[in-house]
């Protein structure tokens, strides 16, 4: 069957399957009727078509739009993508009307239409989704606001610090990342449509009022830069691969927290699984997949970037291959995000093992080193002798709790009576009362600040 | 000599060469003493230490500083980054109230500090090389506003455009590359200090006075988030990446243009190169070096991503890797933008050959088509008649402008009399009388709203 | 449905269509079936089952395969993956005996064993299509073996080459990747099976019989690497991305030459495609593809390495995300090989155009240059004396052959007669006789080198 | 100073300072004489130049090397290039003589002899850091051969195995990078020079006796090919990703086990570091640092794919850029190799915290499966069993061992007497002596096998 821009060629094509995108722009399919319909209605309006040319084709493509839905029509390679496809099934339905859909537009700037159309609702549903999560966190933050658990550094025991204070760190990460999907959703938010398939049009076309059709809140100035735009794009997959950063750390963090030696919290069973072999084990299954998915969301944005560089304008055929990788990123990004509220959501977490040994293993020496420069010491020098107390402690086998008045006093005349037993998790804890620091005020701050961006729109 | 954080340690560090960071962290001299003296002043208002002792070691900064900026003074991987450098030569030139400095202070909020600092007053700089970039292409465009040449897609011609339309495309590039660095700027503009290690302090410190201080607009919400947080360099590294595609681009267009085939410009002898051993060669050296460097762009923006991958909370080292690739971020993409807007700067344009062969190439094929839609065919039907008519001209060597009104006809009743040299290159793109669309006019709109951007405070 | 795992775990799974992967790893079925019946023939060998539970699972998985094969089965997100699947539909097909398959096997080495005997079929596959496109490419030299084009550098014609000696640089290419597919499919060609889940096994398996058995040469000597490598498949990646890399470089110069400016070859309608809007356009639409899924292969190598980046020993679910990336890379990587060939075998070469102006265009300058060498300039001096003759024509709008006797030598002294006229290029070509050089007797010397290898076995 | 390839232009060059890599590229001073001298032998020997010329310019290229090595010349960006400095310190040096050493050489095929005789040797370093880091491994097992830990899959205990086992998984994947590094030496053994700009020369050079000289086995066959090529550099960056990603794995692993909770292994205090705040931190930064810089070297890859991808034959200035990438790469594979190896040497290894809990912590649980399996009862069913038997347990807070016969029975009958304390981890380490697997006899059947690679050369 002759190609509907074969009048120019001689021959069969041979390289269909190879150029055909359908497979994957189906997906399209919506929004590329949504776009076709105000295209229609302008065309009709402005009178380059007639009024009636104009509602048989909206027509038509409604019908075609629950022909898709429901299956009853087949999407072919022959037809090369969603767009090509609807216009040959919107003629077949309508007849010479339907040849006139194409008036004043190109594939180019209809592609262009379709995603972000697309991409805008998408943003708004990765938005949700980092909303469920985040809500999963200060949940889960609230409901054990005052669990101690060792604060680490480089992995290891650094200062003690509150298990709600460790999980809102998590929030305030995602609050970025839904900062920077809403810059992306706004710079998406432009409409491409007039811009032909680089040069605009000869014909009396109302961008404006296509736009307004569509929801866009602006127009794209330039038509070259219309179709060869593909930064929305890569700003959401940039944003994305920021996202699961994050949840690669999160994700980190559970696997280690629920192995043998931490003991610190256990997924649900219904976010772990068995081994074929082993009667036992219980794997974080879910969380390594997120942990592991964050490398095909980096993938992708590699492929995009590379896909982009030293492209001459306007259109090539290279920015095909944009979606794929960005419906890939989407559905990773919102499956990972949804899973990861749910095992939060289901978490089972252990306050004993988490605040076990904290004053015994040396998480206090910053405390201690304060007390010093408290007494007037310098603080290098309150370091160094708080150093050298734990190095005598190590030697010994000793904890700093262990230490008599006379071994303190050895190490510095500055340590008085009250440095027995003088400092604990607790009280260490509590006293970090800086904004934003470890201590409960802090984490009461934190936690309401959440709620308020939880309550606002996004 | 022993480290300032030896206390604990016995023997000898055999890792100070593979660990210290001073090669490259030194670039933060400036901003390390900057934020030490806002720190210092706060300890002092605060009565952690003595008015006098905040006024010797702000003191004994600000000698350093000078130290430091004449060369004075040697940085030594024995005191591994700027940060232990600076405190050292501090106790060394002041004595003991230097040993204080450090008070209620951690490296990890400290580097954090420096780093933030830095990267505002460098985001400021890629925005002042993007607007004299923007400033460069919007002359250009201006001086050869009604030059006429082929546009592209697929690299084929397509329709003929002007050259200031098609440059103007990377005007709007570009103003959404200011636009993300912008954000990013907004969201590095929030201040680590105080955050500690990881837990915030059990000193008094006022965050909001060291903020304020040092021109920040925000605190960070939570202390392990602010030490362990290196989203604004990845944002910063995305936005680049984006820039460098950008120009990757505008580079192809240039090397393409001053090929002998196409000599649509030519670069001025003092940005080109020439050969070792071939003396006629003069090579667009400087555009193939902007190309070439969107790899390291691409590539440090693979290498923060990776090397944040999994880490769990709080601070690790591996984040000490951040620096290299941001600064070779930073310095590749402000030289890429400055070196392209000095090349558009001293073009050498040639009108006469890019508008060669406009009414000869087909590029006026679409008009055809549009003619025939005036005459009411539908457009897949025009589409489809001027495609046989391209065909008809191609098997026998001839252009449209060739054609008599009788094979016009010979296609389709449509045609008629005026079809004959009815369409150029000229009227076509005159007619080109949408928003953005490729005409005199809309290159005139665009032109405007590039000067008031231009006018606009970034 | 219970999982087959499931014996220590309450409640219901909710994560089973997240952490599924049989919609990719079904892909695997022959393979995983290849690799079970060697498991339980040695089982039966061994006598760890008896020789009848043998003959029945062989016979099972058998038919199993034949029903798969011809999908009067269906695999379920249910059972995960297609490892568990099979294992499912045996047990319901044979009983009993189809509960002693998995002895002494975990899924970390059947996987391992599946993806294994995969990829040394699958490398098989893309060299004979690496070998057809040589074949092509040499086709093409050959056809054309004395054909003159410009050479380029810088996207400057350089010096006159043979078309041919140019494509062969594509041949030698190509032979690069062959030789790194050879080397990753021998590190491919190890066996994990009997690794078990990450220890062995306590039961007397016999490695070497089922290793064997599957056509491998060795076995992995440490079972936590077995069950833990994933480098052959990140080798195969990176083969990979320069395969592409080098594709890339093949479609940027036939888009390139397919254009209006250079003109120097034409691709086969079959192998263009048309635009929607433009009825005059041919784009060469194949090639653009191949350029464009680059970025997916380079993409594909990203995720890997990122993928692997810090994972502890031995196997984590993370690994499962291997494949999709293997896969898409095979698929694109045998596609573009197989459509470059296809391009290169159908090419129309527009000999008259690629010769074209080349006596006219300062790129015998050169030559020039060697002819004052031979008269005893030294050729830094010789250099110089053409670059200001090239200046001296590029002010006057002359071309070398246009100059007299008196001009050259108000140059030089050195220049005499011959000079006139005396430098053309295809004398300039045939005297580039150094080995692998762009002259006659070069290009024939590679040819005869390239069909050696294409005769000789990989 | 006018540019040694001045003659052709007008005015000054204003892009010095960005097109220069004489920063970079001095580090191939040494190699660049060497092909220089070889060069000069040749065109000597050919009667190209004459003896003296020859004599004179080797002995003026010595006395430049000497210079250069003790730092008595300045290398300039006026010279751009090491490749021009040096020709320009030759000229300076003999005179006229120094004008012909670049006959029939370009910068072109310079520079790619320069980087080929450079990597060859750089590749052997790789290895002997490689070997040192294999050494230490297997040091490492050997000394604790019978140690036992924890197996782990899914940072899950799995089942009990050897620590040398664990350790010399990584003796095997650096064996498999051995291999990589060894294949790209090979295809980095071809000799370039002779390819001239692009093209060959017209002169009688003697490609063969030059290469000889330099010491490569072969030549490049294509002149085009031979100035283009970057492959060789690639697979070096892909080998060396692949290194990286096994100490990524190495380093977190150390990492972990130095942790609090772990505690298997201590790095030796020259190889950690302490805080700048906390008095008692230990940090294992040299490792951290190994993990991060996986990053870079990630990264690295990606720069030079990109950088290489869609470039037309032959030569660009975009290839300049691989020098920085490569040379990055190679320092930081080079280093990190170097640190692992110390870091592994000085290992302190808690033994006995590494075998805590291995009898309780369910790990034996597929050991009890294969119990039941020796009964008879089908794997399956006995993995359902066990599977339910830890459940039990779970619940009840109960390991293993404190099952009596009775609670065993109530699960299957088959379970007899011996299961009473039956299952160990000693006995259950001993008994997987399937080759390859965690049992003693294996451990030492690879040592044996690690020694004789040790002592192979390579």
């Amino acid at each position: 069957m002759a190609k509907l821009w074969g009048g120019r060629f001689t021959g069969e094509n041979r390289s269909a399957h190879f150029t055909a995108s359908i497979g994957t722009d189906q997906r399209l399919y919506r929004e590329d009727i949504k776009g076709s319909i105000a295209h229609a209605e302008m065309l009709a309006h402005q009178g380059i078509i007639s009024a009636e040319e104009g509602r048989h084709i909206v027509d038509g493509l409604r019908i075609i739009e629950a022909k898709i839905a429901s299956g009853a029509v087949e999407l072919t390679e022959e037809h090369e993508d969603i767009h090509m496809n609807i216009e040959a099934l919107l003629i077949e339905e309508i007849g010479t009307a339907g040849e006139k859909l194409h008036t004043g537009r190109s594939r180019n700037d209809q592609v262009a239409t379709d995603m972000h159309l697309y991409m805008k609702t998408a943003i708004g549903t990765v938005l949700k989704r980092l909303r469920d999560l985040q809500d999963a966190v200060v949940e889960l933050a609230e409901r054990h606001s005052m669990v101690m658990m060792p604060g680490y550094t480089h992995l290891q025991r650094a200062q003690p610090v509150l298990f709600s204070h460790h999980l809102l760190a998590y929030f305030f990460m995602l609050k970025r990342d839904e900062e920077r999907l809403i810059a992306a959703r706004e710079r998406t938010d432009q409409c491409p449509l007039g811009a032909g398939a680089l040069a605009g049009s000869s014909l009396p076309l109302d961008r404006v009022m296509v736009a307004e059709d569509l929801g866009f809140t602006s127009l794209y100035a330039n038509s070259m830069d219309a179709v060869s735009d593909r930064d929305y794009l890569i700003e959401f997959a940039s944003a994305s691969a920021l996202i699961m950063m994050h949840l690669s750390r999160l994700a980190e963090e559970l696997i280690l927290w629920s192995s043998h030696e931490f003991g610190f919290v256990e997924l649900d069973d219904a976010y772990a699984t068995g081994s074929s072999i082993m009667p036992q084990k219980k794997n974080p299954d879910t969380m390594e997949l997120v942990r592991g998915k964050t490398g095909r969301v980096y993938g992708n944005l590699t492929t995009l970037l590379t896909m982009m560089k030293s492209l001459p304008l306007a259109y090539h055929s290279d920015m095909q291959e944009d979606k794929e990788a960005v419906f890939d990123t989407l559905d990773t990004v919102t499956a990972c995000l949804a899973i990861t509220a749910e095992v939060i959501n289901t978490l089972h977490v252990h306050p004993k093992r988490m605040a076990s040994g904290l004053n015994d293993d040396f998480s206090l020496a910053t405390d201690v080193a304060d007390y010093l420069v408290a007494q007037g010491v310098p603080f290098r020098r309150a370091h160094r002798i708080v150093g050298e107390v734990v190095r005598y402690c190590l030697a010994g086998g000793l904890s700093l709790s262990e230490l008599t008045l006379d071994t303190w006093q050895a190490f510095s005349p500055a340590f008085s009576e009250d440095i027995v037993n003088g400092v604990d998790a607790a009280s260490s804890i509590a006293g970090r009362k800086t904004p934003g620091g470890a201590g409960g005020e802090s984490v009461k701050a934190q936690i309401e600040e959440a709620r308020r961006h939880l309550a606002s729109p996004y």
